[in-house]
């Protein structure tokens, strides 16, 4: 005791960084909630808006140390309304998804779980392994079949892509790439993150060839004449990239062909689902499009996308576990895993990808499937692409606008100006989104389809109703009779 | 308004996935969080425990569909107790942050934001801007520095290796690294993120060259002795790693010392300061351990361990804005910015770094600089270091104990019978670490010294007191007795 004394002296207790009157901090974080609450609730009402410059300059860190009451003011004042508007109804910008009501409760969860998801024995990594193996079972990928959750399809696509090179060249983790002239194919169109992947392992994008397309889907022909070609100089053809949903138009490779190939040519087969792989649970017509899904090597999809749940969450799945662990799998003494106890619990995430520290996304999907289950889930994937197709018939019911292509599943891509110069229609298109988006009526992105900006819907929002639809056609309607 | 009605009817309305019943839902969000205060009220008699199996095979996806109320009680008693230790005030096992109440207040904001920080123009991207813009300075980083938040230090080094490499190679992103034989450089001792990142960019780990120390710092002369004898055999000495804290003694390389030499030899001077670098806004003594770490080329270093930010948040500090981007810059067509409306905003953080979809780290990380402010968090972090310096009293106020080496910052690592040989010390020093564990009394992690497993504290925990530190030796010592 007399001890005890002596250290307080000599060892000043901090402040320390809890409430000290939890009663204050429960009355500010109730207002916190009920202010997050009205935001869902209201989110028709609350589009997006630009973010006004004494907010911006509101954020400047001043680390001067407020009461929760006051932080918990600024938030609802300065933080909630300067969303990125994907919470809207008529947000169809891009492919983010909507989020959910269900991310709020899990998002409390988590915060007082504090779990670090790069290893060790606690409920995160066991409620991970159940999200990771639903999603399998989905995917229809097969037993003993591993993942990881990652931020999103970026980085899923960077480890499946260093587990397809680590397969073909065993030991580059120790010596490198060296002069070994690895090629990879994909369809043109293919979404910039395998690009990017290959950029970052060191492989290069040249590397990488982009493979023409008939009927909206890789040309097999073209790949496998390719792929004589670059064996004929040489290099060693390594990975081929499907895409299960392609970032412009929504299109769909024929995956069970790319895995023919890529069995008969010894391939790796990745699959790019990031928001196309959720066909799966959708209804028949839609879901029909991701068969041969579960035939890759490996697969990377998001969450945060087409199952709506809140930022970020994405995941890839590797069909052989072996070859998975062998190109990540690394652990030093301070990580040694024990028999019992904390440091315990097998397998352990940091060995599954790049990350040592990580966060708890896999509450935030669970809580989501559970509470909602997977009927309504995949019904608002199915609602969606009848959404696009309804959006098709409105644009095709006014003479001057016009279809980039036909729908095929959430997508749709038009000019509010068929009857102008690919110039004037870019120029309008652009002005089309920007006036939009200001004025918080719908927010739609853009993108070049042969040269020509043109207006795209990627639809992946459960808020969306059919009156949604046809009221963000009639306000580029209106506009575009304008020019 | 006949043409609304026909089109109800043809697309029939998905049920959504909204609450049909705010109040309700109201309700069931008010028992989380009162559920998720009492964890953090409680903390100290919540210590880490071992999932029960039945719990295990309860997170099985059901995917059923549930109401609010029945999720929010599942979590309550399912997920809530089985947290990874980290929250309780006697854990110090590896280096893992506490957590904060802001954490809470953030989690609720962000998840009816769900914004996505990849780009576009919209208040998280501006807040994150804020937050980098603080670090840099607390740094001392030049004005013009640039940076991203990411899951962590592992993440945070693979992008900043990258910026190295290309600076280094111009055309590694299109052509591969190919055959130019890149060689890096670190002291013994490095933390595996450094190993992992040059494994995944494909420059290889034999390419990582390991510096003997002397007095717990990278030798000088050996390494300039290495990069001589790499040179002359034909290898491009690119990348110098400095560490600001040790994983296993937190110990502090010369940081001005190497930004010398890597000035003299046209290296890249990259510090791994995942949580050393914090010292910056310490108390004196602790603080000029990270001397000169603002002259480094790139800082990666993490909120969620000495800032205590829940996880995960680490972030990247690139001297170079224009290197930075130059490594990662790249925008489809479908990513074009525009001059107005939500496809506005410049930079967007997706051209610094892997991840397109990012969720929002920015928002916890403001909250608690807003709430607590520089002051208290400097102090709990000096705090740590003197109740590091307080557990080497302890130990050495038993003849039995030993230190593997004195106290440098916050990290304590220690033998419990220095008196046995080194395979009992090490059988053990892992049991005492594995009781503990499972008696909820104190979490110490292990780690090899000279070939025995000793317990180590890595203290980062604002919740810890002089008194949790002589109760967790107190208990070292009684286990250590029955020996």
């Amino acid at each position: 005791m007399d001890k005890e004394i002596n250290v307080a002296k000599i060892w000043p207790e901090s402040d320390g960084l809890d409430p000290t009157d939890w009663e204050q901090f429960r009355k500010h974080a109730r207002q916190m909630l009920e202010a997050s609450i009205d935001q869902l609730q209201q989110a028709a009402e609350r589009p997006w808006q630009p973010v006004p410059e004494t907010v911006k300059d509101g954020y400047a860190v001043t680390a001067a140390g407020q009461s929760a009451g006051q932080v918990v003011e600024r938030i609802t004042r300065e933080v909630l309304p300067y969303h990125g508007g994907n919470i809207h109804p008529r947000f169809w910008g891009w492919v983010q998804g909507t989020g959910l009501a269900s991310d709020l409760i899990a998002g409390m969860a988590a915060s007082v779980v504090n779990a670090n998801g790069g290893g060790r024995d606690h409920g995160a990594n066991y409620m991970e392994r159940a999200v990771i193996d639903w999603t399998r079972r989905k995917m229809g990928m097969p037993e003993g079949a591993s993942g990881v959750l990652t931020a999103g399809t970026s980085q899923a696509t960077v480890i499946a892509f260093q587990v397809a090179r680590v397969r073909r060249v065993p030991d580059v983790r120790k010596t490198g790439q060296g002069g070994i002239g690895l090629t990879a194919y994909a369809a043109e169109g293919i979404h910039n993150a395998t690009r990017k992947a290959l950029e970052l392992l060191g492989v290069g994008a040249d590397n990488l060839r982009l493979v023409p397309q008939q009927n909206g889907q890789m040309d097999l022909d073209a790949l496998r004449a390719q792929i004589v070609s670059d064996r004929d100089e040489g290099a060693q053809p390594f990975l081929l990239v499907g895409m299960a949903g392609s970032v412009d138009l929504g299109r769909y490779d024929d995956l069970n062909g790319l895995a023919d190939l890529a069995e008969a040519e010894d391939l790796w087969l990745h699959v790019d689902g990031a928001f196309g792989a959720w066909t799966r649970i959708a209804d028949a017509p839609w879901r029909d499009l991701s068969d041969g899904i579960g035939r890759a090597d490996s697969i990377a999809l998001d969450f945060h996308k087409w199952m709506y749940v809140g930022y970020d969450c994405g995941l890839v799945l590797i069909a052989d576990e072996a070859a998975h662990r062998a190109a990540f799998a690394a652990r030093p003494a301070y990580l040694e895993a024990a028999e019992r106890g904390l440091a315990g619990g097998d397998p352990w995430f940091c060995d599954y990808g790049i990350d040592l520290s990580r966060g708890n996304r896999a509450l935030k999907v669970w809580t989501a499937l559970e509470m909602y289950g997977e009927a309504a889930l995949g019904a608002a994937i199915s609602h969606n692409c009848r959404l696009a197709a309804l959006m098709a018939t409105e644009v095709a019911a006014r003479p001057d606008m016009q279809m980039a292509a036909p729908i095929v599943s959430n997508v749709c891509v038009f000019t509010a100006r068929a009857d102008l110069t690919p110039e004037v229609q870019s120029v309008l298109n652009s002005e089309i989104a920007q006036s939009l988006q200001e004025s918080g009526e719908a927010v739609f992105s853009t993108t070049r389809i042969d040269g020509v900006v043109m207006l795209r819907a990627a639809i992946t929002n459960h808020r969306s109703r059919a009156l949604d639809i046809q009221q963000g056609i009639a306000a580029v309607a209106r506009l575009a009779q304008r020019a």
